[in-house]
């Protein structure tokens, strides 16, 4: 079973700038978790871009999905920004591919020592590979449907829509 | 839903003493893993034992299918050593409990820092939830069942039995 | 012999909010440094602002210059953001006191894992120890006087100001 | 200025192997140390040997002194196991060369991310560079003299020959 990451940025790949102490992007830490986490599943890793999610348009949106259904993998991991990671999750859940999609990220950067990002990362590669088609929501050790989903933004946490 | 953890011991919780300079078991560090990934499932955690995998008896299975079958959860992840995780899986999956059982554990302690703990805890919250009733193994990222699934003990990861 | 820590905030202890996914400062982390170093030297922590060095005024300077000179103890560690360090060291070598001073403070926050403070505070806290009276900067595991010392902004770096 | 440090294997360098579940010697993390501390003094580093101290000889010992001797930099570091120490440091001592020797150590492993390493290794560094030619060891945050150091076994950490 082969597994699809396409990366888009998020918190979960911010690092730290020692010069301007401002957070920063420079390239995916996916290759480094993979290897912490001893992971023997096969994974291919695409990094579409690195933002902000709070900057992605519309048009990054198209992207992603069209990366989605282009791709051979019919299993496919999406790391994102928590702030609009309900957005696309509706826009991708809305195309009705026949595919198992899974969004996840982390509300602190991997490279701060007390990230979820790990553990996020583990629970997405698990429910990317034992759920049927659909596009889900794995944050908080939870997995949502898209269509049932937001993120709590006082509590840092995601929840049902009627939670 | 509702998980609920068993504690057994091995790699994933051994601590470093720094007067012996030996590895041993203090109490478990699931709470600290499992609020680390911000993990919002009610999971309710059991300590059974803290012992090295090596070193448990049949008894000890008994003790811990046991408690499988009398607890009120469906659905349950055994924290356990890697050296016999194997046989321990066995043991829960002939029994055949109409409950989903995931075992997982770690090549390195959690506390060292670059452990694959974190990871596999994620993974297997994530099976735990998501499977059928069944008895499974989560390492390395992967979900292997009861019967078909062995540790390869030079490479340090697991893998089918016909690999 | 007794050590005095005085906390003026700096990047040392800045903390990620992952609410706001900005930087902020909560309480120092001193404490938890000098027992992760296991230190066994006398040390009691005043924690006089907790800013940003950007924003630290004369006004402030004076205040820290007030404590350097009133409190008991002849050997003082300042924690301190490194962008105006120079300016308050300056502050404090110009009054002359009879007492060992040692500002220190970091490039990353001590929270983020791969930061220099637990470093920079081991350096100081032997500076402060067996150095004679006088105002000094430890960064870099170097130690400059008062008046002979800048940041390089764009390395990020402590050096001569004849370098 | 400069600095030679001596790696003579101990604590401070040792790692887990996660096929045997056992503690062994790799090669030092002195310059990944160096590096996260962003030091800028100038240290060269030679590896002796890579053994436990309890496992070290007369012979060893004679070893260390003769580098000590040879070398051209009159300040050195010793990186050491934290058991025989003192037995080191007396022999280095009672050579009375006409240099700074620093000898420090570490009662967790660096790898495990809660290591006193990197502070010793900053306390180590400064003593080296501020203290008049003897032999001292530099554990705790303090700085001993070589015949008037041992180390409490109970308690894990040194002291004063008359404590």
């Amino acid at each position: 079973m082969s597994v699809k990451v396409l990366v888009t940025g998020g918190t979960f790949d911010k690092e730290y700038d020692e010069i301007t102490g401002k957070l920063y992007f420079n390239s995916t830490h996916l290759p480094e978790i993979l290897k912490l986490g001893r992971c023997a599943v096969t994974v291919s890793i695409d990094t579409l871009m690195m933002i902000d999610s709070l900057e992605m348009t519309d048009r990054d949106r198209e992207r992603i999905l069209d990366e989605c259904s282009r791709c051979a993998e019919t299993r496919l991991v999406v790391t994102h920004g928590t702030d609009t990671m309900e957005v696309t999750a509706r826009r991708l859940g809305e195309a009705k591919l026949k595919k198992t999609i899974v969004l996840t990220g982390a509300m602190v950067p991997y490279k701060f020592g007390s990230s979820d990002g790990l553990f996020n990362m583990g629970t997405a590669l698990a429910f990317v590979q034992s759920l049927p088609h659909g596009v889900y929501v794995a944050m908080n050790g939870k997995c949502f449907t898209w269509d049932n989903v937001r993120k709590n933004r006082s509590k840092g946490t995601f929840e049902e829509l009627d939670a």
